[in-house]
């Protein structure tokens, strides 16, 4: 699986003239590769380079992990002023100094880049991102099976945690709950994110963290959460009635279930990712919300909870089988309520498959 | 408290001769600042610049953060072609062009460092993590107060799982327990790391990931965990015996604890961190298995698990009041058995506070 993987990089490395690309501990690591390593004080760097065997320089301590792995390893010890020796040791028996070294700016650190940098300090070090991305976007069956069970840990997270919510808990308390159910419902503990609870005027902030405010009677209630399962996320949005609440609140909960709903229809091969956000936003601005509508309508997911592609109003990429994304309108009234319902779907042969399936209407809860 | 810790920073940015210090979402911007960013693939960047108000580029939908914050935002919108913007904006108000702007390699990104270098082409861009360093190392009683929280937690947490561990249970089974544990017991749901927990043949891998390994009678089971509290972290490791254990993992883990005490005595004002490496040290090579202690004696904990100073045989820093570290070595014998006893110590004036006060014997459970 793996040396596959590694073997459609090496094409695409080649299409776009690069002789390499370094990666440090992340998801295309661990997707190339199917190691893990955490990202700590200690750089570890992958040097792939077409033809040749991975190069992976790594704490001694690490060196466990490579047993039976084709990798040439690279190790180096405690003090950090011998580090460099494993990196000048990597470079110069893959002769890559003075080559186009790809990297992926969004996860190398200047402390990796700043190693292989002087290792290689004629090299040239081109944003690689693309070619990365491009493999990880188009996700294959066993991927998307993944995918489609860290949404099911999810879900039924949710449900096991809904009848413990009551009015007077607090944002943080319904939070930790949640987190407990999602791991007794199968989450490994590496979640893709801390999920957001936010209710009354605090759903009003689509990237509020969980407060010490309690639930009230005639709150909104935003709970955005996901699972991981074997390296895999899911991202998803629904949004709660606490009691009765005011007809704004219904009318704005059901422009937005409204939204997601055109948003996922759009969704299929062929259209551009700019087809699905002006779907869903369309729904937003005819209502008359349209400026309370304040963010992208969706991302790329995968081993990443943020990965290309993203569903902007300006993202002219074309929509094609194993890409998966979320659909995720909002409106948010400052100081008042907000609402959004996110999904997650993937692009098949002839339209989407709708990885989630829970009730969108809007339940009541307390 | 923040507006003190931004002055000592301006005071030793002159002292080092920089003009200003760029630091991306992590444990630094949130100590000096109070803000909290997630890492994600829209950049954000404070600029701290001597005698000016701080710059943040941010993006719009994080404005919110900012309210009543004495902060100049350089917002910017979901095109990340007008993000560059932003960056031209705050380096130009500042007159950062040509200077020498700090960076902490350990935490920025080249997604960062290349927006703000295209913003200021003709700086340098010298490491200015000692400096930064310096200031995080030394906790204040409040920052104390929190670690012995997280450390409490911890604490309570494993003594709460103790109980629900079974001959026949996975690792992985174990570690969700301990998670969810030590959520009950009041952990922030971010923790430090996820729980290593390793039996039998895998707690020979300092660094093992839970596995489905099922516990058996006679494994060693090592568990490595922690708790944060209000963005403070605890470490600690205990080695328990899983019914009976023959006399070899009896004796390495009574010289791991040993070790542990040796090195925790060692711990005072003045001394340097190689003292306390050499103390734990010298136990184990004396017993004979100083070959199978294969890492450094502890590092420092805080905000980060893993931060300055670390207690490694060639570092000559001495300690200081308020500097606060792990003290956890460990014997590993590949195939067989593993132990380890982890602590988390801090300065005083006199000597060393110890965080971590569970029994350190191994228990035997199961």
């Amino acid at each position: 699986m793996t040396a596959d993987r590694i073997e459609k990089l090496a094409a695409s490395l080649r299409t776009s003239g690069l002789d390499a690309v370094i990666l440090n501990p992340g998801p295309t690591l661990t997707y190339l590769t199917g190691l893990r390593f955490h990202l700590m004080e200690r750089p570890v760097v992958l040097v792939l380079t077409p033809g040749r065997p991975p190069a992976l320089i790594l704490p001694e301590l690490e060196m466990e992990k490579l047993r039976d792995q084709p990798f040439t390893p690279f190790p180096y010890g405690e003090n950090p002023d011998d580090w460099h020796t494993a990196f000048t040791g990597a470079i110069q028996s893959l002769r890559l100094n003075g080559k186009r070294i790809g990297v992926e700016p969004s996860h190398l650190r200047l402390l990796e880049f700043r190693y292989v940098r002087d290792a290689a300090p004629e090299a040239e070090y081109p944003d690689a991102s693309s070619a990365l991305a491009a493999l990880r976007m188009r996700k294959d069956p066993s991927e998307v099976q993944k995918m489609k069970r860290a949404v099911q840990i999810a879900q039924s997270a949710l449900e096991a945690a809904i009848p413990l919510i009551k009015v007077g808990m607090t944002e943080k308390e319904l939070a930790a709950e949640l987190v407990v159910q999602l791991l007794r419902n199968g989450s490994e503990p590496e979640m893709p994110f801390s999920p957001i609870v936010s209710a009354g005027p605090n759903s009003a902030n689509p990237h509020a963290s969980p407060s010490d405010r309690k639930i009230k009677r005639g709150d909104l209630l935003v709970v955005d959460w996901g699972a991981t399962h074997d390296g895999y996320v899911s991202d998803l949005t629904r949004t709660f009635a606490v009691g009765d609440v005011d007809d704004e609140c219904q009318k704005i909960h059901k422009i937005v279930q409204e939204a997601n709903a055109a948003g996922r229809a759009a969704a299929k091969p062929g259209v551009p990712c700019a087809a699905v956000d002006k779907a869903a936003r369309s729904v937003i601005v005819a209502a008359g919300y349209g400026a309370f509508f304040t963010h992208r309508t969706g991302h790329g997911i995968g081993m990443e909870v943020h990965e290309d592609p993203y569903i902007r109003g300006d993202n002219t990429e074309l929509l094609e089988p194993g890409m998966a994304f979320t659909v995720e309108p909002g409106i948010y009234l400052p100081n008042r309520n907000g609402a959004r319902v996110e999904d997650n779907v993937v692009i098949t042969g002839g339209g989407a498959d709708e990885l989630s399936d829970m009730p969108r209407e809007m339940r009541i809860i307390g």
